[in-house]
This record gives structure tokens, C-alpha cells and sequence, in this order.
């Protein structure tokens, strides 16, 4: 029976989650891969907290780079988080030639091409199924499963604390203030929200699967990256569902000719789809390759338990392969030959625009005149409910435009008298399309 | 630079799809992978008939034997189908020590204790990621991601046939024998629709799931199977949806205190939850274990590339093994205690039974009383549209009620004079609850 030890870096919510499975489930873990996997240490600066789970007291440590080079433990897991100490100890590890097993996706955003790249100088593995999507195999379908497939379009709600307040302002037609408010009384939002509320924490996750997808690492701090903050108000959720949509905080990425579109943003989508369908706390992602259909994958995108069964499952593996006496030979493809990604504003898509227009004769052909001059094609305009203050609201829905000629008529319709306020302009994908 | 040689027994839909993945994608999986996969030999019958694939002459041959043995193939794809021939040479490459990669749902739900046990016992591996749900990723996330988990519940709907004839019965209001009639047009249905109109398809990809789910294969010849032909009528579609649910071809499987429940069948479920939402040929599975809340795995469940593009992942993760000089320690789980499956009349669930009464006083009070004697708890009863012929069409939902209960009842009720055929009934489910 071989037998593999673990050690865990970092024992918060997560890191307990993954002992109290390697605990639990050991025989499970036994039956499945034939290995014994022990939990033989956890470090962490805080040892006394009781988190929930029963650990003998032998197995706690403050001293994390003990627990690296400690030789009964061949597998290191971060759980640490940032990208400060935890790179530290994830590259400590990896020049020791032990696998690495995260869910630190900030870490793998922004540093992911040098900790693969050491990984592979030190003939040995970095596992992150559980950076994207908690639950969801998600990471997992993209290195395996559509290892001989090109990808052509993923769609992605990663965020559960977005997907919640879009659900919640939906239901409750509160506007976004008052039900952040809520989720961060319900802890399913931090007292600091920028990190989901703004899309960084999709972005995040977007790179990574872009990475899988695409065979390159895009620049996080160049790709388009809007929130669900400031960029839309409760009126749009009614005013899209009564078309057909729902709101969403979408990561998109599409295979172009010359290059990959990435992005992230609100963005509408058919209500009665299957993206339209997942609400609060769940995340869902869906994948066109060019040899299979549609595939939509679905679960909670973080918590606990999800985030670590996941872990735990990256853990099998790689005991598998310590127990075979060898690695994967790559754990990040990397593309012959790295794809563009598309400037945002090249970027053609359907929009929905909404606008505060002065409520008289000329204002509505005024504002189609510019659309129409900058080669903007309009599907439909709506007008609903009474002005305010001499003002109506006024949705329009595009067909496939340049975003930059778009922004282009917009600057021009928001210097014009007739219009008031900044528009709202949000994309329109139809996933599973 | 380590090549795999791959030879394909079986050039029909899926063979065809196989080598075109094998041929077309040949550099992403050499990106991905490290290893120069290379498509050797294809043995079929027929090596005449145009597939719509590019192969060179020298892979083609009849000689499926000779391929098994050719010291140039280290992986055997077998894509005959059926448990005859398609037997003889799996068991004849486990033999050879060579790995097996397959699509075939029967032969492994009919001998896969058998055939794993030879694979054991010669040192190599079967892969059959293609054999449920076609392109989605459900075999291998329960394989490998969920390995730490035990899995608690399971819902699938497995067969695209059933589900495209039932999403046609709703959208058209027409009966089964003319839906059917169309889609054997189309090609979604075959000539003989015996094995997925009856269930048994879907009953020999949930045994398949089973033992993964559970470690032990079922007797696929005890489990209680209905399918979609004389179960049900377009009004009954019509009745559910005005319930709010949809009737699919469900496979349900439930780990309870002393066992397993799993049985397949026509069955509710909420119509705006995510499995409600599965429409047409596309197949879907929910899972809930310990570890992780629910996860919905969803896509095209057959079909030549969707298929194929599984296959290949297969072949990938074996050329990794073989160029790693291991194989997987274990390809079949094997519960050390395997569970007992709960007699059906044992398992409780909320039905919907449609019953024939005749319109007059008295009828509903002498079914209700039966219900009640038997222990049956009704939750409602609703009587739609006029009596015909003196006969009325009343649906009852009842709460959690044991099946033999409820067939005790529903045999004394068809019994009464005011009760004119058989009842309709189906079990109601709630996925992701």
C-alpha cells in the first residue's frame, strides 16, 4: 500500500474543508485510488481557533516552510491566498520538486507563466481545479476532457456574490445599495466588495480559463473588465426581463479569426436558457468546441465543501502520479503560437442602450440620426412608463455593432440637449447559440 | 518526443469522428499533451464506404485482430458497439496488456465486472468516458473529481431520443406514435426504438453510473425500468406543465440509510429548475455528494463529434499514462461493502396519478378513501376540461408515499366501477433540492 502525505498551508475555511475530507472520506480516498493519503501537517499562524474540524494536535504547525521541506510530506497545498507569502511558498515548494495543489486564482492570474514555467524547470506539477468555479469541474473538463478540441466561444458566471445580488435585485426589485447591504450582512459578500462587485474576481478566473482554453496567458491589466456596480440600475433588470433577458455578470471569450476576444461585464442573456436560468449563489460556465456541441457545467462556485472536494480531488490525482512514479508532462498548455487578444473597441456585439431622453417631438430622431451615422443598426426602441421631470427612458436594443463606433454615438448622444445622464450600454450574447 | 500509436476497431458515425478528431486536432494534442499521438490503423468490414474523413490507405484494414497485435498500436479504440465481437476483442487487447478505450454503455453495463477484472488483472486500463452522455463530462467528474465525495444523489436525463421526443410531445401537442414517426424521419429515432423508448438505454448508462457512483455494479436485469411508450399521454405533458413541472426520462438514483435506490422512469420535475430546462437531444446530470452542493453537468449526449471528442480526451489521458510508463491504479472503484438496492416497492417519492373517474357523486370520496386506507396522503386533486362519455380525467399529486402503497391502492381503485382503465402514474422528483 503506498502510502503519500499532505500538507496543508494556510487552515481558514477552505483549508478545513480539505482536512475535514481527507478525515471523513479516507476510505473513500482508499477504495478509489488505491493510496493511502495522509494529512500530516498543517501550518497556519493561527493553531488554537477551532474551525470545526477534529485534528490531532501533532499535525498543527506555525512553521509553514517546515512543513514544506518536512520529507513525509510529498504534497504541498496552498490555501493561503494573495500573492505575497503564498507565491513565496508555492515556488519554495516547487524548487523542492514537490506538486503544488491551489485554489489561489489572484496568484495564478498574475503570475501564473512563472510558477508553471518552475513547475516545469523542477520536473513536477501545479493542480488548480478549484481557482475557477469551487465545485464545478470546470478547470478539470478544459485540460482533459477538451484536451484534442479547439475551443470557439466560453461563457462564464463565476461569481457567486454578483450572481446573488443580480438575482436578489431581480426578486425583490431592490436597487444594488440595499441588497449588497444584505449579502454582506448574509456573508455572501466581503466588507470590502470590489474584488467581485467591480469583475475583478471574475477576471481572475476568465485569465485562467482563457489560459486553458486559448494556450496563452492574457495581461489581466489590459482586458476590458466592467462590474455590476455603476454600470446598471434595477429599471435595467425589469426592463430586460420584460424582452427576454436576464442580467448577468458575464466573462466572454470568443475564437476570432485573427486572434480571442476576452471580456467581462454585465451582460444580457436569454432568460429562458440555461445561463438565464442559474441563480443566486451559483456559478455555471458553457463551452462550444469545434468538436462538440454546446456543454454547460454547473455548481456552487465557492463555499467550503465545494472549493475543497475539488482540492481533494486534485489531491487523488496527484497521489496518483507520486504513486506511479511520474508527473503530468504539462500542466499549462502553451500554444506554438500565442493568439491576439482583440482590441475591446474591434469587438462587434449586440447591445442593449439605455437612455434619459427629453420627452418631445425630435428627440428620438436626434438620437437614431447619430446611431444611424456612425453605421449603429437598431433593432427596436422602447419607451416605458411616464417622464420625470420632462424625461423618458428609452431602451434600445442594437444589432452586431463595432463597440467603438457605438461608444462613438454615444458620446455624441449624451453632448446632445435632448439627452440627459450617462448612458447604460450593456452586451447581449446568446449562449448555447 | 514519445509517439502513441492509436488503432480504431469500428469505423461507423463515431469511428469516422474518432480519426478526424485524431487527424484534425493532431497539434493541439501534441501542445497539450507532449506526445505525438498518431492514428495507425482502422479495422472495419467495410473500408470501402466514403466516411467523410481523409485517411490514408494503409491505415485501413479488415483485420481487427491484427490490429490488436500490431506492435505499432499501444492503444485499441473499440467503437463496434454491441457484446459480441466488440467482447471478444476488448477482452483479447486486456489480454495483450494494451489499454481499451470505448463508447459501449451495454457491453460495460452487461459485463464491465468481468472486463475490469481482466483489465486488473493484466496490468492496464479501460477508459469509456464516451459511453454515458456522449460529450459531457459526467464519467470522468465522478471518476476523478468527486473521488474524495460520496455521492448522495443523482439525476440524469441520459437519453436524447426520449428527451427530443418529449420536448416535441409538449411544444406540438401531438401523441408519442406521431413524434416518434418523426423522428425516425430525422434520424433522432431508430427503426427499432426499442432500447431507448423503453428505457433500456438510459437503465444501462445509469448501471454505468452506478458503479461509479456507488462502487458496485447493479444486476441491470432486477432494476425496475420505464420507459416513455404507454406510460404516459400528451395530456399528461399538458396536465404537469399547468403544475409547473416537466416530465423527462429520468434515472434517479438516491443513497438511503441501507442502500441504493435506482430506478428509471417518466418523471416530474419542476419545469423553470435547471433539469426542467433541458431540452431537445441534449442530456444532463445532477449530482449532490457529501462534499459539494449540487452540480449539473449538460450537453449533446451523442452524436458523431460530441462522442468523438470524448474518445479522444480518453486516448489523451491514456498516451499520458503510457509516455509516463504507469497506468491508473484503479479504472473501476470496488466498494469494500458493496450497497443492497432497495426493492422498488420500498422507495418512497411524491407521485402524479391520473385516473379515469366516472362524473358523478361518489367517485372522488371512494378513491379518496382507498388512497387514505392504504395510507396514501393526497396533496391535491384537479378534474380539467369536460367529462367524456361520462368518464372525467382527474390528477392527483400525492406527498412522499411508499410505491407498494401506492400500486395496492391504484390496483383497488382500477378495480371500482367508477374507475375506467389504468392509472397513469409517475414519480415526481426535484432535482437540485
Amino acid at each position: 500500500m503506498t502510502k503519500i502525505g499532505v500538507g496543508i498551508l494556510g487552515f481558514g475555511t477552505v483549508g478545513a474543508g480539505v482536512a475535514k475530507g481527507l478525515l471523513d472520506n479516507h476510505e473513500e480516498l482508499l477504495e478509489r485510488t488505491g493510496i493511502d493519503i495522509e494529512l500530516r501537517k498543517i501550518a497556519d499562524l493561527d493553531i488554537t481557533t477551532d474551525r470545526g474540524v477534529s485534528v490531532p494536535a501533532s499535525v498543527l504547525t506555525t512553521d509553514a516552510m517546515g512543513v514544506i521541506h518536512d520529507p513525509n510530506v510529498q504534497i504541498v497545498v496552498e490555501l493561503i491566498g494573495g500573492t505575497t507569502i503564498a507565491k513565496t511558498f508555492v515556488c519554495e515548494a516547487l524548487k523542492a520538486g514537490k506538486p503544488v495543489v491551489t485554489a489561489n486564482k489572484k496568484l495564478l492570474a498574475e503570475f501564473g507563466s512563472e510558477i508553471f514555467a518552475l513547475a516545469r524547470e523542477n520536473e513536477t506539477d501545479v493542480y488548480f481545479g478549484a481557482s475557477v468555479g469551487g465545485g464545478i469541474p470546470i478547470i478539470r473538463s478544459l485540460r482533459d476532457g477538451l484536451v484534442a478540441t479547439k475551443i470557439e466561444k466560453l461563457y462564464g458566471i463565476l461569481n457567486g456574490t454578483c450572481n446573488y445580488i443580480l438575482t436578489a435585485m431581480e426578486q425583490e426589485g431592490a436597487p444594488f445599495d440595499v441588497v449588497l447591504a444584505k449579502a454582506q450582512k448574509l456573508g455572501f459578500a466581503e466588507a470590502n466588495p470590489t474584488l467581485d462587485v467591480d469583475g475583478f474576481d471574475t477576471l481572475h478566473k476568465a485569465a485562467i480559463l482563457a489560459a486553458l482554453a486559448f494556450g496563452f496567458s492574457p495581461d489581466i491589466h489590459t482586458l476590458p473588465v466592467r462590474g455590476i456596480r455603476g454600470t446598471l440600475e434595477a429599471q435595467d433588470i425589469t426592463r430586460a426581463l420584460e424582452l427576454g433577458y436576464r442580467i448577468k455578470l458575464l466573462a466572454t471569450m470568443k475564437r476570432v479569426n485573427d486572434g480571442v476576444e476576452l471580456s467581462v461585464g454585465p451582460t444580457l442573456v436569454p432568460a429562458n436558457g440555461m445561463m438565464g436560468s442559474v441563480s443566486g449563489v451559483f456559478n455555471a460556465a458553457m463551452v462550444k468546441s469545434d468538436m462538440d456541441d454546446w456543454t454547460m457545467f454547473y455548481g456552487r462556485g465557492a463555499g467550503r465543501l465545494p472549493t475543497a472536494a475539488t482540492v481533494v480531488g486534485d489531491i487523488a490525482e496527484v497521489a496518483r502520479s507520486l504513486a506511479a512514479g511520474t508527473h503530468r508532462a504539462v500542466t499549462m498548455p502553451v500554444a506554438s503560437k500565442p493568439l491576439a487578444i482583440k482590441p475591446a473597441g474591434d469587438v462587434f456585439s449586440r447591445n442593449y442602450v439605455r437612455l434619459s431622453l427629453r420627452d418631445e417631438p425630435g428627440s428620438l430622431s436626434t438620437v437614431t440620426g447619430i446611431f444611424s451615422a456612425h453605421g449603429v443598426s437598431i433593432l427596436s426602441a422602447v419607451q416605458r412608463g411616464d417622464s420625470v421631470d420632462g424625461f423618458a427612458s428609452v431602451v434600445f436594443l442594437t444589432h452586431e455593432v463595432r463597440q467603438s463606433d457605438l461608444q462613438a454615438a454615444l458620446t455624441e448622444i449624451e453632448a446632445q440637449a435632448c439627452s440627459a445622464g450617462t448612458a447604460v450600454c450593456l452586451r447581449i450574447e446568446h449562449p448555447g447559440e
